[in-house]
């Protein structure tokens, strides 16, 4: 049995996997296989209410908020906000800058309007802005930030305090804790990390923010109020991700919902920022304790050379999936919901073997 | 055995449907499930890179050519194409509109330059314009059109006579013939039709064409000089739909190649043309003949009555995916690759015995 830490595309959880597996060739009875079905069948117009009313019952979304499934994921979603919802070349976007993907998020707006960086971008991210550091642009369009981020492992503690109408990042800790969804203007996510394969992206958005008045030209696949009013259908959707999301959003429900997932996530990273805490120095986290991820936990050892030994005698165990973004280096173990606490003890074990066997 | 004729997403050739069920918890030997593994694993990869091969192989497609596989599908690439070659204000592209995919196409490249109608679209789509009806602008950015319409059924006999860049929508009829690709600037495809699940486009595109030099901003996910450089994985792509398309692929060559999909496509349409010829009227097809589409073969019955009994009759007996499309109407049976000849010799039969019985 593989452990596995990736950090998107990600673990899947094994009793899903299961029923995947199981029914691949008998769709809802249909006796045709789930990558086979039609997007216009009345087996896939169930599966796409039955997601809606899942993923609407499991985060507490309000009525008057929408939810779209889009093809792609977080970085096609960077570009379709912003030209979406800019509605004149004044308009003002506020970004908040706190690691690689709000970063990214940051240069795809200025591409189509003017972005105010509510903090200077840090040469290096170790955690979120201090509150009375941020300077936010009165009238803005909207603040956008990432509630976590992979890369770097830095997660919001709790929702931006703003007056503005906010856009959240949250594809990398989405349905991992509880969300006041009336709070912000629009949530999306890319799902392969918390929930299913990659190719599919969630939107959800309060109606007034749908709107056919904009200032730039939106491609029909991202205009938000054509697919809205085409229940995300307007082109043919990823059916097979969209399947395995629905299966993922049951099976959190079955398992005590968000409350419980939240719980396990703090468990689950404790368990790992304690042995690097309690390490003496072996093992090291520079983010701020506040602001440390639940879902991505990085830390270094001494040199790159113990850390290309760490990721060898890992995989030696059958410990998959945790070597640092190639962009930052280091060590990421990525503790997604479908991530069992019996996997983050045998990681947590390792790790203390590993430091015995090299101080 | 449901016997299956959707236009798309479609049918996947029952071994390759075998082979995904059978390795589903362990792709390439990692122990991981194909929904789990990182796209930038060496298994993943590895994986890329052999679509590219077989896909060249299959095609024959040059050198200078390259291949990006992009997130969701034709509807997308129908605005990234416009926006990745307009290089001025002044450019003019032509567009032939055969039916509602050609047309869509040219509304969604309006948005971003002045579109020249080779042939004004007609009320009625029933064939391919002639070649001296064809109005082409000298000069122009590129000539657009779709090889194959799946609504209405119609096909190009041969590739389009113009001296511009040709760039071809083959969504529906990908990998049914062998292609000149030399003779296109471009040609792309939503795979969903006659490859793979959904969620996944490929562009097949002379590496002059792609550039950095361009009019209108360009969204990341779908900036070609971006993606050609990242190997197509600048964002997260669809693991999943690439992961059967290579199946496909492999799949495509074992059983004889396009020389063999080409003729076995030929057999099959024929088989139902012949019964709608043969029909007295009892079926009619009102496209003509010259342009009559391999894939989707399009006809109408005396009544809307009868066509509901039709399918409802065809469903008895687990013949599925025969209705027309929505905006259009009438019976639609579409006959990728991976629909057998005995599939097809069993909806002829019903077809014969369903005349019968109402005549």
């Amino acid at each position: 049995m593989v452990h596995l830490f990736n950090a998107g595309p990600a673990k899947v959880p094994d009793e899903v996997k299961e029923q995947i597996q199981s029914e691949f060739f008998n769709f809802a009875g249909s006796g045709i296989s789930v990558i086979e079905i039609s997007h216009r069948s009345p087996e896939f117009t169930a599966l796409m209410n039955e997601s809606n009313v899942n993923l609407r019952e499991i985060l507490e979304i309000p009525d008057n908020y929408r939810i779209l499934w889009l093809a792609g994921g977080a970085t096609g979603l960077f570009s379709s906000i912003p030209l979406n919802l800019i509605t004149s070349k004044d308009d003002v976007l506020d970004y908040v800058v706190t690691g690689t993907w709000s970063k990214g998020a940051a240069k795809e707006a200025e591409k189509y309007a003017n972005v105010n960086y509510v903090v200077p971008i840090p040469a290096d991210f170790t955690g979120v802005p201090l509150e009375e550091s941020m300077k936010f642009t009165p009238g803005a369009k909207y603040v956008f930030y990432c509630d976590n981020e992979t890369v770097n492992g830095i997660e919001f503690p709790h929702i931006l305090k703003t007056d503005s109408t906010i856009v959240c990042d949250m594809s990398s800790n989405f349905l991992s804790r509880a969300v006041d969804v009336q709070k912000y203007g629009a949530i999306f996510a890319g799902v392969q990390k918390n929930v299913a394969p990659a190719g599919l992206g969630v939107l959800i958005i309060r109606e007034d923010l749908i709107s056919a008045d904009r200032l730039h030209q939106v491609p029909k696949v991202w205009d938000f109020k054509l697919q809205d009013a085409a229940n995300s259908c307007l082109n043919t959707p990823n059916v097979f991700s969209l399947y395995v999301t629905n299966l993922v959003l049951k099976h959190l429900m079955k398992n005590g919902g968000l409350k419980r997932y939240s719980e396990l996530s703090r468990q689950k990273s404790s368990a790992i920022y304690d042995i690097i805490d309690d390490s003496n120095g072996f093992y090291a986290c520079k983010i701020d304790k506040d602001a440390r991820s639940r879902m991505n936990v990085t830390f270094k050892l001494a040199s790159k050379d113990l850390e290309a030994e760490f990721v060898k005698k890992a995989a030696d165990l059958k410990i998959e999936g945790v070597k640092g973004h190639r962009s930052v280096g280091g060590i990421r173990a990525s503790l997604y919901n479908a991530v069992t606490m019996e996997s983050v003890n045998y990681l947590g074990d390792f790790m203390k073997s590993f430091q015995k066997n090299h101080e």
